[in-house]
């Protein structure tokens, strides 16, 4: 096994991921929480009774869920960027949950309010959901300001809830609808020590799918909704709604390694290759279909349609990190950096104020309206990014895992440390009793050169990982070029023989095509364009309309690689063909190559779409043999 | 103005269409009249009271449409073909209505019994378009058999709705919701020649989209589901259901002709230019969405969830017929023998005993799963013929259509005969004035050569039509290869010398293929493999799965032409390319041209497919350039 490394430990100081870590802080977070309060989520933690005549929001049920991960967020930008307004409103919030706990320690601003009578009496209302977001948050609050007021108030919350579901089995329900408070549990057991929160949670975990109706049961398939279908170990696919399952395997991985228990790893590592294997967009995308926000068939990954919640690659990440703490294998962090780099960072605009909930991987806003009947119709993702949400989960989810990145670039172990993640960024990380430092200098994603300086960790291994993406590379150590390195699983072993190294590392970060399985009908004859880990797309902005019939020359002649100085991105612009539609006179003729004009195709990476405007966009394009 | 040549002068005694009339007419009329009679259509012709718990079918608002078309199917089959059974069957049936019809002339078999009291209340409930098809088949039958019993019914219920809905205006609608009642009156003035049925249908051609709410309103669209949202000279798109469009088209083009309306004409001509060059899928197929059975967007034509109604297309070869008698031009012919030789005749099995409602373009058994929730999925097709539908209207249509099919071969002005489609059939065609009799051999579709003998045409022209898919022909006239005729819209008019002329027409066969405008974003990339008029399919059966796969050779290499005993039809096998899926090792890989391995793909007609059991079908390939 190999351990985290501390926020606190790491710095994001330069590059890429420190502009967007600025954007995080100062206008993100500020954005979510402006839209928050408008929308009341923090009054509502007053517990005052609720008009329908006064014209306020009803609250709902996941409401103290937002409050939640909002404070987490600003609990991890805490830990990198000083920012009082932020804490004292965090202060202020958590003030009023905890003058508003119960005696008995249970808190919940929906039902408080309006169904005080039937807490625990239903297994779909969040209750368990909005708790293990709490339990994060204080932890995270803990971490980063020392204040134990928050935590105090999770501790009594937790302390209910398992006098509720273990001491006295007196809830209607025995597991959470929505998992999270797993995860959570591990959480508030690490910064406590109680052994009995780690075992409420594996309580949760072993009782799942045992002696308990399904949530929501799917005719015509063979999963659950809510992931009880079977008991988790026996579980083999991923099924249903993907956030919930990607919570639920978090927590499985988490508890495979605190207990020991094989068998729940291997029920992680088959839902984890089925997830990435048979149901994830190239984007890091899951759960394909907007019913139910869930996993559908393996191979189903519609484009225009495709329902790939915010949050859903959000908790890929987070399961991907924690199975790679149990395997030194690059296929986790490669996942990582796939949703990080495209589906998680495009959800966010680049100003940082706007959000997708859904990501399409193609848009066609003419699609929109496209079906006549209002009754049922074909549900597209939206074309823009919107500021808010009445369901809100996606936002702040996004800034706290944005503010939280430096967690997810070391990794180590007693001999070794691993570097999963390139940004510019000090660390000081102990390695077997021993502090050593660690700085990355990069461009990456725009360049592949990365350099690394390293004191204190002579006589250990730094172990690079070798991007999935890359078919060409060379390491230097202090100027010298190395020939003899082992590179296992995606990762390359150095030994570090002085106090102070510097390693360059060189990615070739060339433009590639990508094309995805046959069994994925979408896109047969189709490809991607990718440069190093980023995703490509046109959009209509740059290219006209009718991208699905533009084609991409797949020797990628006449490449150029620009800088955008607007999109602050690096484009690609490439050879390709395309027909008019003039060289029509009627729906369907004659085939006739002579129609393909040659022309030049700009593409943009796939996060940057959607900041120019409503216009088409596409990833998957036309190749030729 | 051309004429038409009545069914009585047209024998179809050869050929691939002898072959399918013979199919027909003992074993489809049959089989429709097996389930209609089970499914208790003739039996709710007695009135009997219903009771719920006699575990009866209720009957429906639209059941004597069923019996009507079933009786001019018969009545179709009779012109060309004694069946003592089906005449008596017939008369039986007709015997029951005339019993049951009203003093004032009214009939409905459901209304009768159930609701009495709402005669012509509802405009959605199809008591016009019943009535319609009611005076359909009983001029059908009055021209086959000379009985005027049928007929005689039909008058006193048309005078009835005349009473009703021009004289009392008592009626709570002022048009059909379902339109056919107006082509109907057509033929019931064309066979009794009262004026005042023309102008009852006139009337609801004029009065339609004049002061009545719509039947149904379309947010986010232009039309109306019933053709009702604007005067019908005004629309300019086709819009809505799309049967009842067709139905209401083809009856303007009649008002047109006899009334000699041009801006009736004009408006004719634009909607079946719309529905043509934007709206129709390569088979015929029209109303791209279930939702409505309706048109949608120009160029929104998806092949997987086409709907594509059996009986929109037969509208569609209605329409096209009579615009024909206007224009000589052959976009219609071609319309018409696209839309019967494809969608048309896949609506039926080889056998002639199950049926399509819905035609899709793309079949694949795995989709219909695919989506997890039950509460909205998206709708695909069935992948099987059925014998029977709840509403169905289909099955008898497609057995008129056949039935009648005679029709559809020649029409005539005063010094021209024109031959639209290529049938084996002997006809006595009056030209002026003087029977000449012309006799077609050929084995069309499967071959281009067809000989035409002409007895009593001299010193007039015949006009054939070069189909739009034909690009290399010849004529022979009497051994003598033409060079000196005019082509003028699609036909080559030749002068005929002789009492007694032979003519040799031969085109040019080939395999060719198609591709769509790129409007049509569905198509980018891929092509269409057509042969004559038929369009062409790959299927699973065939080719093993996963169809969306295949390339094929663009320059058609190694194109073999065989004859299929088992399906009775003209194969093309040709070489292709496609990915083995074991090529991968990961859902996403970097793209190579060398996973695509040669190989050979069997297409069949479109309208054999889905006669081996459930399998993938495909008719839009991938090509390449």
């Amino acid at each position: 096994m190999n351990k985290r490394v501390s926020l606190k430990n790491v710095k994001i100081n330069s590059g890429f991921w420190q502009e967007r870590q600025e954007i995080n802080a100062k206008t993100t977070i500020y954005a979510v929480w402006e839209q928050l309060k408008k929308n009341r989520r923090f009054e509502a933690l007053k517990l005052q009774p609720w008009k329908e005549e006064d014209g306020l929001l009803k609250p709902h049920i996941f409401w103290d869920s937002d409050v939640a991960k909002w404070i987490e967020a600003v609990a991890f930008t805490l830990e990198h960027h000083r920012d009082e307004k932020l804490e004292a409103l965090a202060d202020e919030y958590i003030d009023l949950m905890t003058q508003n706990q119960q005696e008995d320690g249970y808190f919940n601003s929906y039902f408080l309010v309006f169904e005080p009578e039937n807490r625990w009496t239903r297994r779909g209302d969040h209750e368990l959901y909005c708790a293990g977001h709490l339990i994060e948050s204080a932890v995270a609050y803990y971490n980063a300001t020392g204040k134990d007021k928050f935590l105090k108030f999770v501790c009594k919350f937790a302390d209910h809830i398992e006098q509720v579901f273990i001491k006295e089995k007196s809830a209607e329900f025995s597991t959470p609808g929505h998992e999270e408070i797993e995860l959570a549990l591990v959480k508030l057991y690490s910064v406590t020590g109680e052994k009995r929160y780690l075992e409420l949670g594996k309580h949760f975990i072993d009782m799942r799918g045992v002696n308990e109706p399904c949530l929501v049961n799917y005719p015509n398939t063979n999963g659950g909704y809510a992931q009880d279908h079977l008991p988790v170990r026996e579980q083999k696919t991923a099924e249903g709604h993907a956030v919930r399952a990607m919570y639920l395997y978090s927590a499985m991985a988490d508890y495979a390694d605190l207990y020991g228990d094989a068998e729940l790893l291997s029920a992680c590592k088959t839902l984890f290759s089925d997830t990435v294997n048979k149901k994830m967009y190239i984007t890091g995308g899951i759960g394909s279909s907007y019913l139910s926000e869930a996993f559908t068939a393996p191979y189903d990954l519609p484009n225009t349609t495709a329902y790939a919640e915010s949050c859903a690659s959000i908790g890929l990440i987070f399961f991907a990190s924690r199975l790679g703490l149990h395997e030194n294998s690059s296929i986790y962090a490669d996942v990582i950096e796939r949703a990080l780099y495209n589906g998680v960072l495009a959800n966010i605009s680049l100003d940082g104020k706007s959000f997708y909930y859904e990501n399409a991987l193609e848009v066609d806003p003419k699609l929109i309206n496209r079906d006549v009947c209002s009754l049922v119709k074909t549900h597209y993702p939206l074309v823009e990014r919107q500021e808010y949400f009445e369901c809100s989960c996606c936002p702040p989810n996004n800034a706290r895992l944005f503010a939280a990145l430096g967690e997810y670039i070391y990794t180590k172990n007693d001999d070794t440390l691993f570097v999963h993640q390139y940004m510019g960024n000090s660390a000081e990380i102990e390695v077997e009793g021993k502090v050593c430092t660690v700085t990355q200098t990069t461009d990456y994603p725009f360049s592949g050169d990365v350099k690394i300086s390293i004191k204190g960790l002579k006589g250990k291994k730094i172990a690079l990982r070798i991007p999935g993406w890359c078919e060409e590379y060379s390491i230097v150590l202090d100027g010298v070029t190395l020939n003899d390195f082992e590179v296992i699983d995606g990762y390359a072993y150095i030994n570090i023989m002085t106090e102070s190294t510097e390693i360059e590392l060189k990615l070739t970060l060339d433009a590639f095509l990508v094309e995805a399985t046959p069994n994925v009908q979408e896109n047969s004859g189709r490809v991607a364009l990718m440069r190093g880990p980023l995703v490509y797309c046109l959009e209509g902005v740059d290219n006209r309309e009718n991208l699905r019939d533009c084609i991409i020359d797949k020797e990628l002649k006449n490449c150029e690689i620009d800088f955008d100085n607007a999109l602050n991105a690096a484009t690609i612009t490439v050879d390709g063909y395309r027909r008019d539609e003039k060289s029509f006179n009627a729906l369907y003729e004659r085939a006739n190559n002579e129609r393909y004009q040659k022309t030049r195709l700009k593409f943009i990476p796939y996060y940057c779409h959607a900041n120019r405007g409503i216009t088409e966009m596409i990833i998957w394009i036309l190749g030729h043999l």
